[in-house]
Order: C-alpha cells, then structure tokens, then sequence
C-alpha cells in the first residue's frame, strides 16, 4: 500500500510540473475556508492519519490559514521592504501569489522546476520535492510601518485602516525590536514543517533584493483548535488554553469577530481580518518547580482534563466567580472583557538555550480579530495588569497587521484592491 | 475510528500512570535495535501513517536511536555536570534512565503524574500527556570533558576510551564554543517534536543543580534513513545525501563500522558507539542563486532523483571517475577513505535569521560509528581540504561522545558499567 492510496492525496513527486496533472483535495467548504475533508479528532493526534497530507484551497474570499483548522506546524516571517519602486513592488506581491497558489496545492515553485536550463538557478530549491501539500497554508499581512513609511513612494498615503492601531505598552512588556513589527508578514502553516520552512524560503528568495526577512519564528506544536469539540492541544506549561476558541465552521462566530465587514471599512479589507502576534517567552524552570495546585490557580482550570475550577470536563462552561480574581481563564474570559474575542492559532517554540542554560521557550501568541482596538488590545490590557499568569511569562516580541481578504482566482493578487483601489 | 484504533498504539492519556496497564509496542526485532513494526516506507512520507505513533523498547545491548529507523524529528541537548558529588551524579544517572524509560513507553514521568500532592510540582510537566510515545528514543552519551574535567572526582581517571578523541581542527572550521561539546549529550528523536522536546526539558528538570543545558538544536527534518531501500530524505539544498548510509537492520556492517566489539575496548563500551555531533550552516541565500548544473556538479548526482553523475536511479552504484574531482559524493564515498564507514542520522534545522537577514540554517550532522579515528576524521580530512561543497557551506558546531551499550533491564541504568567497572 502506498501513501497515496492510503490518503487519497497526491504526492509532491506526482505533482511536479510534468502535465499539470495535479489534483487538488478539499476545497469544498462554503466560503473556502475549510477545505480538508475530514476534521481534526483530537489533540492528542499529532499525526492525525488521512487529512494531513491533502492540499487547502489558496483561493476564496478570506485567506486560508485564519479560519482553516489548525495545522501541526508553522514557520511564520516578517519582512522589510528594500525596493522604494512600487511597481518593482507590486510585480512581486503578484509573484508571491503565484508561487503561494502552485506551492499550497502541493506544485514546486515554477512551471519549468529542474526542467530549466542548468546554467540557471532552480526555479524552486527542491526540499519539499516527493512531499505532500500537507495542508499549506501561506496567509500574507502589512504592517503598519508599510503604510507609515513607504506610504508615499507606494500610493498608500491615507489608506491605513483605522483598526489597523500601534499596540499600545502594557506593563510587563520586555519587546525586542528584532523581533517585533515588520512591513509584511507571511504566516506558513503546514504539517509538516518541512513544507513550511521551504515556502518561506521559496518567498524570500524570490524576493531577494526587493524584501528582506525582519525576523522570523518556527512553531513546533499547535496550541490551539478552531475544530468544533476537538481537545484543545497543551502548551508548554502543560496546560490547555484557550478552549472556547473560534470554530473555523461557526460563520455567525467568524463574522462578529474576525472578519472585516463592508461597513467595517476600508474597501480593501472587507473580507479580511487584523492579526497581532506576540512572542511570549515562558519562565519554564521557574513554573516546573511550582506546585501543581499554583498552577492550576494560576491557570484556573485542573491540569489533568482542562476543566475549569469545580467543572468537570474541559467544555464545561466556566464559572468565573469560583476562581481566583486574578485566574488567566476569568481575566482572559469575554465576559471579563466586554464581549472581546478572538480566534487564537498560537503554537508552542523553543529558540534553544539562552546564555544562562535557560530553555528560551513559550507560545508564539497569534490572533486574528475584526478589529484589534476591540479584540487583543482588551483583552490584553486585563491580562497584563492583573493576570497570576504574569510572574511566569514575559512578552518579548510584537506585531500586528491587517490582513487582507483572500484571492479570488488565478487573475486576483495578495493586496490588489489595496493598490489598484478596486475591491 | 478513533486514532488508537487506527494505529493500534495506546495514546499517552491511556497509559497515564493509573494501573500501569500500558502495552507497548515493538520490541521484538533481532537485537532490540529495530522496535517498530512497519518500516518507513518513503522519504515523501513525512507523516507516515501507523508506526509513528508507537513505542521503541528502551531496553536491550544497544541503545535505541542509532539502528532505529530515523524518526522525524529532533531535540538534541547537551550538557555540562555541575555536581562535584559522584553518588549525586549516580543516583542522576539512574533517575535519568528511570524517566527515560517511562518517556519512551508513552508514560509521564513519576508514578504520580498529576495524581499526586498538590503542594508538590508535578513529577511530569504534562505537555505530552495525551500525545502518543511517536517512537521517542533518548539516547545519552559522555564527553571526553566529562573524564577529563570530573575524572578524579568521579573515579573515571584513565577510563576515557582511546576511540573519544578530541576531533582536529579542520580547514574551515569555525566553530562557536557555545555551540560545542558538553560532558554528557541526550538525543532525543520522535515523530511528534513536542514529544522529543517534552522529554529533554524533564531531563534538565530532574537534573535542575546537578547538571545544566550547555547548548542544544532543534531538528525539524530528517535527513537520512537507515531503512534499507528508503529513499533519502533531501536535505535544505534540496538533494539527496548519504544514500548509501548504513541500514539499522544490516547486522554484519552495524558491526563492523558502528557498535563496539569486545576485542575494541574498553570493556564497559561494548555494545555502544562513538557519536558526532557537527552543526553545518547552509549559505542558503548564495546556493539558491547558483545555477542547476553548479549545484549538481558540487553534489555529484543530479537534484531530481538523487543519481549519481551518468546514472539513472538514486541507489545505482556512483562511478567515482565520472564526477569532478571535488564532487561531495566522490569525496565522501568509502572508496575515497579507505573504506571509512559511518551511520548518519542528521536533521535539517533553521534558527531563523541571522543579524544580515540570512536564514540561520543548514544540516545537524549526527554520525555513529566504533571509532571515531575510522570513520568521521578520515572523510572529513579529505571533505575539508577538497569538498566543493565548501563554499556553501561553514561547520560552526562540533562534539564528540561515548555513547555507552544499552541499558539491559530496569535494573540497569545509563552508565551503570562505567562507574561500577562492571559489565
């Protein structure tokens, strides 16, 4: 038996550019935002059988990768602009898109692959060759710094969105500059990091010379599920976090809090969404010598099934009042926060050691919103100044960007209505 | 279908402590070596489908994670002994061995997991519980710093084996201290990397004042494979190599070329092995530049199939005399060391970007064999003074272990034959 009977999808061998024989799994679900055909079934299938292999539709109305079921892996980059020529920039946005399309289907980059002339580079540098798309998804988003500092040069001047806001500083932030911000950002998620990393790759290559990678974050394991009644996955403390996650398939759900509405405004971004990325790094040898009833205070949930204080399974709806005031689950609740909520896709890192023998590791926090004035900003202001959470964890990186809505189809582009003015 | 049924592995929710009812898998191949029940089938199968999830036994002449067929991914960590207590360091070295057994059973750490007191940390720190054991395999060798430094201390004085060689300095090197060497090392490979990356952060915390992470690398994808007939997993330039590596179930040149014998010395070796460890950084953004027919002569082999210059397939038989004098396959093969033979086990890795923008990645070298005089120095004396791959390439991490025989029972532990001078 091979792979691919055993899956149903094709390999990235079979894939490769002789014929154009690919077919494409998936890409079924209303509105296309989730497109592999069989849902995730739990946390602790980290090697979930028939679906991880299959390929996720890059086109639709919203990109994929925000309301997509999570993937097991993620290499995520944000980029600095070089070029100051605008058409320069532009050219290269609709080669992204192209190389993202053929990628995310499972395609190497270019049509020629190693069928080229030798004495030119490949067009794709081959380590994903003989891999499966393993659900890729490439999700594109501009920062703020794209508007503020080439606004000018790119026809952008006046078009940053209004919910698209600096984050503000909460107590306790220790930012590394080197790792926040950035024009562009690019989020890779697959399951298979190998898939992942190589599409970064495959994007700063093409745009070298035009945009340069700022930072860049790999995350080993998900921490998070937008699957209906899946067992939300452990992060590094041990603990599940973030159960009352954003179903990828709740539309009602997904329009009230992540997706931009055409009253919403700009046109540009009806469709999409706002994402803020936090590097939090995670006191680890502090936490696993603290007491196993310090933690589940700190968490207010028991460590073993997720269940919050006095429930007894990890879906129970919590009740707010029987935990400590200072409990990460009521302060980070909506109902602590006026109704904020947002679709979580974090996943765990860890950067090897600091100088100190330290594991520099945490949760590379992702977060999609509507608008981040009414998603993170308060959710996080009520973590931040009381959170028991706060004397094990210490944020150290920041971003945030709006992401534009998805491409349509072979002839749309990341970011066109932005820069032609046409939704 | 629930995935336990689909694999017929236990997840580690079942096993959890209460009762001991776990069923481990494997364990039955020739010499303990090989535990899986399915080989790998294809280097395109990154996720494949029913052994990943199960368990290798811990127990037997060999230690797991050398013969075993290579897992996906890697957490390696090396450390520095801070005791100056020999009974200290022993009864570490026992607990060690306790936990990893447990570990690769797919069982947490500790009887208790979290059903012990609550004033007490937890013996597990529980971001695997639920995860299945995915073939996690520990592996732990001795540094030569180890004897040298803690000899008279420990009682090992003049028990350094005459294979643990300090490596030279080879032309080219440029190596970070910080990045090298360590009295002791643990490897840690598994399908899941939050399993690998679970059980080398309860190692540290079971170690916490006794002994201290000096470095360590996380590897996202295999690079080799020692399942006969397997196709080579392609390494971040996008080829194959080490095709002709050494198959864990080739029992004649396992013994020949990788584990101790009992004429080798010194006696508390048998049965282990000599590892190195070299971290290879990739001038990626420079090979991504460079023409096919380059990248193919610096290999030797074309990047499609992996073949050797002038052959059709992967696994035909290279002749040498076709490819360039300075060709990588030329220069590695036996033929060209006198017949130098080693076991690789290397994983790609990316660390994200250096302070110029450029991808932090490139190859963790791992490589076993009886004698390090006989299989790493003689190929890369001839590699470092010719390899065209030189120019690609910079190695910028290095150490060396005695890997010691297998732990035979739960009466024995890692090490036992060292600090006992018995067999």
């Amino acid at each position: 038996m091979t792979e691919e009977t055993s899956t149903g999808a094709p390999s990235r061998r079979s894939l490769l550019g002789w014929g154009g024989a690919g077919l494409v799994l998936g890409a079924a679900a209303a509105g296309g935002a989730v497109a592999v055909t069989r849902e995730e079934s739990d946390a602790g299938d980290a090697v979930p059988a028939a679906s991880t292999g299959a390929a996720v539709d890059f086109y639709g109305p919203h990109q994929a990768g925000i309301a997509t079921p999570v993937q097991d892996r993620l290499h995520f980059a944000a980029f600095d602009v070089k070029t100051e020529d605008r058409e320069e920039f532009v050219a290269l946005l609709k080669e992204w898109t192209r190389a993202a399309a053929r990628m995310t289907a499972g395609h190497a980059v270019g049509e020629g692959a190693f069928g080229g002339l030798a004495e030119a580079p490949p067009d794709d540098t081959g380590e994903a060759l003989g891999l499966k798309p393993s659900r890729l998804t490439l999700t594109l988003g501009f920062g703020p710094s794209l508007f503020e500092r080439h606004g000018e040069r790119f026809g952008l001047a006046g078009r940053r969105p209004k919910a698209l806001v600096d984050l503000p500083k909460f107590p306790g932030d220790n930012l590394d500059r080197a790792r926040s911000d950035g024009d562009l950002c690019v989020q890779a998620c697959a399951d298979d990091p190998q898939v992942a990393v190589h599409a970064i790759r495959n994007l700063a290559r093409i745009g070298f010379g035009k945009v340069a990678i700022r930072w860049s974050q790999l995350g080993f394991g998900k921490t998070s599920s937008t699957t209906p009644d899946a067992q939300t996955p452990r992060n590094l403390m041990g603990f599940k976090d973030g159960t009352r996650n954003i179903a990828g398939t709740d539309e009602a759900r997904l329009a009230r809090h992540v997706w931009v509405g055409e009253k919403d405004g700009p046109d540009w971004m009806t469709g999409g969404s706002y994402l803020v990325a936090r590097r939090i790094r995670m006191n680890i040898e502090t936490w696993d010598r603290t007491s196993l009833r310090e933690q589940e205070d700190v968490f207010g949930r028991d460590k073993g099934e997720g269940a919050a204080v006095g429930k007894a399974k990890e879906r129970d709806e919590p009740f707010l009042k029987a935990m400590k005031p200072d409990a990460h689950v009521r302060l980070a609740h909506p109902d602590s926060n006026g109704g904020a909520t947002i679709l979580r896709r974090g996943y765990s890192f860890t950067d090897g050691t600091d100088g100190l023998g330290r594991l520099d590791a945490g949760l590379f926090f992702l977060a999609y919103q509507r608008d981040v004035r009414e998603g993170f900003i308060p959710v996080q202001r009520s973590l931040a100044a009381k959170d028991a959470l706060n004397e094990y964890i210490q944020h150290v990186g920041s971003a945030v960007y709006a992401v534009p809505p998805g491409v349509r189809d072979k002839d749309d582009w990341w970011g066109r209505a932005l820069f032609t003015g046409k939704a």
